[in-house]
């Protein structure tokens, strides 16, 4: 079987004093933090799109990346190619699951049905590797995008046919998910949203995309699809506006259609920031609300107004990630998939492994430095402090939904003076550090 | 009775052809434009906060305003100076409403029973006026974000006894509003949000505020008051996360809540950019989800973070604001309350008149124009035929819920070619142009 | 000769109240203004990438433009076709000008020798054209960003190999503008900036910029090429920096390396706002620095952090900057070039033809309104008497260098009470609203 | 003598694992660090305005600040407790220097003279207190922007009286300055900007501003301040564009007017970040142009769009801040202001402690890092390296000025492939944060 990064090694840990680029530093899998190795808490995936589709081009030029399956011109002997990339891959570097859109998988061809066989041709191949590998599929989903049909929209394009095109699409990329053994599968409507409001029926566009995600809700249950259903959401780009802008829109996009029992999400960093929000903000959200599903491990450039999909580095995010997650009790089917593209000038082989590395260590040590943070229960102490007004009187009163306005009202014109404490933001800023620069 | 604005006349319409700065030149308030005059049509209101409260003060200065009530040192008869200004310059506009917070008409005092006494005070004040006056209040609001007690919020304040004077000062409010014959109350939660996720229990927080909300609902209707309740979004500033965001997390929220039949939005044009939405946008989804009620006129520099409140001037935003307006069937309870401030270099009090004589200019001639692109029904018409192919066929079942993923998919594997039609936002942009530049 | 808009017929002035989406409304080329044409002042220019080489592409899916030419699959056999399309194109619109890369009008080979052969053949077929139309080179310029050699920048590679080919390009370029009759040159520096701190040593990457454009200033002067050489500065994308950010930044780089005297700006729009300034701010600022040169007319999206290119259909945007080009005295060698592309939705032939239509009208309109501003005089009178007491007294002395801090402390020490007057902003743009939609 | 803070004692430095939040955990101020200790590597100051002017006002509500001086209502008393309460803070807290504007330490009076005198009361205060502490004056500045008379600039006002206001505002602060051996004076134009074009004549104001600037330099040789001359760049905010946008711009400012050898930056970190800059980028080009001079550490929100000035605590920007200061040879006359305000929130005297202890850590950790980082020069070998190509050959040639256009084509001709090599961004993002997670 071909090798196809032959001078890469199966990637090892050898501890933060190592200055070997193909080692980790930090991720250690079999590391048991909590009762849970680091591989269990933190069910790393490689993302087929950016690792094995992606070319690095961009607006302003084409690919740069330099790939060992470059001189390979038929198409289906390309993307037997990459499943087989694809496994080495990820058992060199030790991630447990990848992810993939059923067009990164397997070309389209000039019909639907033709396309399906294609697919059905690499999901076999894919079932064979599987059979002697333990890399797993995390979740699969369908590019409703790319293709110039879905040039206004996929469940909400104007053309029924579409719509119904995307169905057929979405119906088979989630009966190969299931096939597969994926654990989750994942939506993410890249031009579901409009360019200019001069053209669009939102009404009916939201509608449209109700119906499409009950449809897909119904399907799921037919085919015994008991994987998580996740919705990404994501504000803009390449619309003017995406409908999924984030998480708080989704969740109420999905209350209006009674759909809430149904997805959870899977949040992207870099979608995040571009919603104006922290990525903890939106893991936040989604815990609270119940629905933290999985993530796409990335991040953005704040500065850029666009979707950079960097790997990872930003200690803070990890740690802070990590920590919404363990409060959240870990991951169950979801994980963290590396949506994440080497830079335009990083174009070489092994930068796919570097790159990876980068990510896997940010995360690993954030992982670890979230976890003392929790088990410390510092945080947590300081907020349960803060709050403790609404444990007893009052408060629990309000909690309880005991009084009204007229009971407050009479309360408050008898209070004497409110007493207020400092939020002490620069305290707990040094604390976080202290946990990072010192774990 | 004291003149205020002593060198301004009554603002006359004069036609577009005036050079006259203190005259109208598209705000015709009797001219009548589908069967309602304009004055009916725009509903236009005063700001209290901004027009009498407002000093031009900005993080790196004080205030510039001069003012003819600066000699007045005595807070409650500096509050009825503004009493006074307010009607005669809402008369000299030909304005027909105002709106304003509890704490703009009337001082805080030492105790919250103290403060409600000086309320009651101005309150029959104002009505006083409004007996021999048309002006009328659109709505009323509380300020529980400005005094040093709302520090980390009122209702998501960590803080019950807050929660409790906040419950107080919006009761009072409520009933204020209802005795001065308010159409509507509104709430902005100024800091109903957080400054750092470290030490915020945001779960309490959105329940507390979901409370409150709840308690408003029950005693609105205890006291009789048939206005319409309203909350407007908002998405950062003063806090880093502002809990009403955009509509659609509203919207959300009260769903979250069971709220939804209850309150319905006030736009501000302003909030709308700083979301990252155009005005438009916000207004669409509101009126798409029945809950458009009132718009907080104004617009922000696009090139700036910040709430920069200012004047409405920009024709393609109040048009569009006034298409959305109409094809909603036009402002029941709401209006255009002008949120807006002079800047801080149009510190004389003339620029008072100058600002308001551009916004309401600025509007009339928007809603001139949104008048023609409505009737004419060409963008209906266009928007329509784009998206026809949901009334028959395929679309029709898809729309009536008679087909799922099976049908779906057996239509689109016969499916032989997908035929798309350009969106065509050019022509569209063009045409909008020639209702504007034509009109 | 292949006619590749056949349905599309000469685009005729119909005046405003024309329907015919392919009628002019307001651009009459012919009509005089100010004692030149329309199309004397204007000088529109089609940019050859966006409306031959464009497809529609975006960094979630390819190209859905349908073009004429699709069907040609040879390179130069597609790159004379395309030749013919923009004679026709522009003939048909009445553009008189066009604007290219090198590599727009023929495509590389696989050496630089056979590239420039290539170049030749191509540019003698619009030599031969050019006998026979009207229409001209505005200005040439070189594509060294998209092929990945210049995947860590032309000039200000690390890599030495990467300049002399980048010098090589743009020698030759300079030479094919010369030949065509080009009345400018233009850089703009795709890849000239970096992507991290981290492995970039900016001084040495700005002194090689410097000596890159000495050297161009030297050889255009020994070719005899007396067009004028245009910088056009950009922010951001495709680097994270792009060292040309702006204006002044462009304009202190300039003078660092002694090229003030060679350079002018060609000031684009969505660039401008993506530097946080307006376009006004852009072209005032070349301006007043004697640089204004030429103009990329297009418009962004304020509230989206990329490049849109979209047409400029912004009536404000369009009078301000034709307000500042009469106010230099309107273009020498410049024009307005449509460096726009059509929405990825606008996918047909006619919308090329809609597209320029409508950036063709704003423009008109907008020549039209501020020749109506500048000579009417009502703003600079303002801005006149605004500034008055720098023309006379202390003022004076100032202006003149005759005072220094000494003498202004003791003029200062006697002033009683210093008396400001309001910037009337409202005012002015309540105006500008009457200039623009009264015009 | 009134001791303000009393329950805060000196704070020490405690190492890593203290957990005492009034103890340093990083700065150890008489390390060694290459030669010279942290405190003079670190050189850090405290501002006066934030700590001893603010109140924690914003846009939304007055101050919340509680002070030990609150009781004191006398205006010249206020202002000689706060010079007590300067000395005590610092030597707390061991900084030794701290950094005023002229307003912040006496207020102003109803006349120049009079405001003068008042100064000089404080100033021989200062200078008192000076005789028996160790800490220093870093710099001083005029606030020529809160008050109104200021309401359209300063040296670019409209109003030439206004300009000689301010010149004798900058002459007497320099004279204190001067007087209290401050090692720089800082200009930071607060409204030397504009709001809008429509009134604006940026010519002339700019030309303004330059001739102010060289009257500022020839006072400073006139009384013989031997300090550095620093401009601080600024954006936006107060003004919708200042003319001090970024560091770039100033020295295309001051190359324009002959000024560029008379003046140094003063970077500040949330001020880069608000021109769409990192902090390390406005530190880098400042440092390459030899024009490093100051640093105001402070950190803004990269989600919000004004300028927070928080407490810096982010471990990277300090890091690489610290780096580029290392790289220009440490600071000379520079140093580290706290230009940061504690949050509106942390309204307790001791929050004042807490956050600059926050922000001291920070740095100091970033210091150690960076001083490892460079020391151990793996950065610099790798920039080295990949710019390798300009130290022989063709590479040599171009830097040497010894080859044009024809030249470099002959050269390129021959060219038979050009090699680049990966940027290896993500290997060096894992570098650094090896760097950081390990020091």
């Amino acid at each position: 079987m071909a090798e196809y990064f032959k001078n890469v090694p199966k990637i090892k840990y050898e501890g933060k004093d190592s200055d070997n680029p193909l080692a980790f530093k930090y991720y250690n899998p079999d590391e048991v933090i909590g009762g849970k190795t680091m591989k269990e808490h933190l069910r790393f995936a490689v993302a087929y799109w950016h690792t094995y589709q992606g070319t690095g081009s961009d607006p302003f030029g084409p690919g740069t990346a330099v790939r060992p399956w470059d001189n390979i011109s038929d198409p289906m002997e390309l993307a037997k190619a990459k499943v087989a990339a694809n496994f080495e891959l990820c058992e060199k570097l030790g991630v447990p699951f990848f992810c993939f859109h059923d067009r990164d998988i397997a070309p389209e061809a000039s019909t639907l049905r033709e396309t399906n066989k294609r697919l059905d041709e690499i999901v076999a191949l894919i079932k064979d590797y599987m059979k002697t590998s333990s890399v797993k599929l995390l979740w699969g989903t369908t590019n409703a995008f790319s293709n110039p049909r879905f040039v206004h929209g996929a469940s909400t394009s104007p053309n029924a046919d579409v719509f119904a095109y995307a169905a057929a699409q979405v119906k088979k990329a989630m009966e190969i998910t299931l096939e597969l053994g994926g654990q989750n599968y994942v939506f993410w409507g890249g031009r579901e949203g409009y360019e200019t409001l001069l053209n669009t029926d939102m009404e009916l566009e939201l509608d449209n995309m109700g119906r499409f995600l009950g449809m897909a809700v119904s399907y799921a249950k037919e085919i015994g699809f008991e994987g998580q259903l996740l919705i990404e959401p994501k504000p803009k780009e390449p619309t003017k506006h995406q409908y999924d802008f984030d998480t708080a829109t989704v969740i109420g996009f999905l209350r209006t259609y009674g759909l809430e029992n149904y997805f959870k999400m899977n949040i992207e960093a870099n979608h995040a920031t571009l919603a104006a929000h922290t990525f903890q903000h939106e893991l936040r959200v989604s815990r609270i609300n119940g629905m933290l599903g999985s993530i796409d491990a990335n991040q953005g450039d704040l500065l850029l107004g666009w979707d950079t999909d960097q790997f990872p580095t930003n200690i803070y995010d990890t740690t802070l990630a990590m920590y919404e997650v363990l409060k959240a009790g870990g991951f169950t089917t979801g994980g963290l998939n590396f949506d994440s593209k080497v830079r335009r000038g990083s174009f070489e082989p092994v930068d796919l492994f570097y790159a990876h590395i980068a990510g896997m260590d940010a995360f690993a040590k954030g992982l670890k430095i979230a976890y003392k943070m929790v088990s410390d229960g510092k945080f947590d102490k300081f907020i349960n402090e803060r709050y403790e007004s609404y444990k007893s009187g009052i408060g629990r009163d309000i909690v309880n939904g005991e009084v009204g306005f007229r009971e407050l009202e009479k309360y408050a014109l008898e209070l004497n003076e409110i007493k207020n404490v400092s939020g002490r933001q620069e305290v707990l800023e040094a604390m976080l550090n202290k946990y990072i620069l010192e774990d």
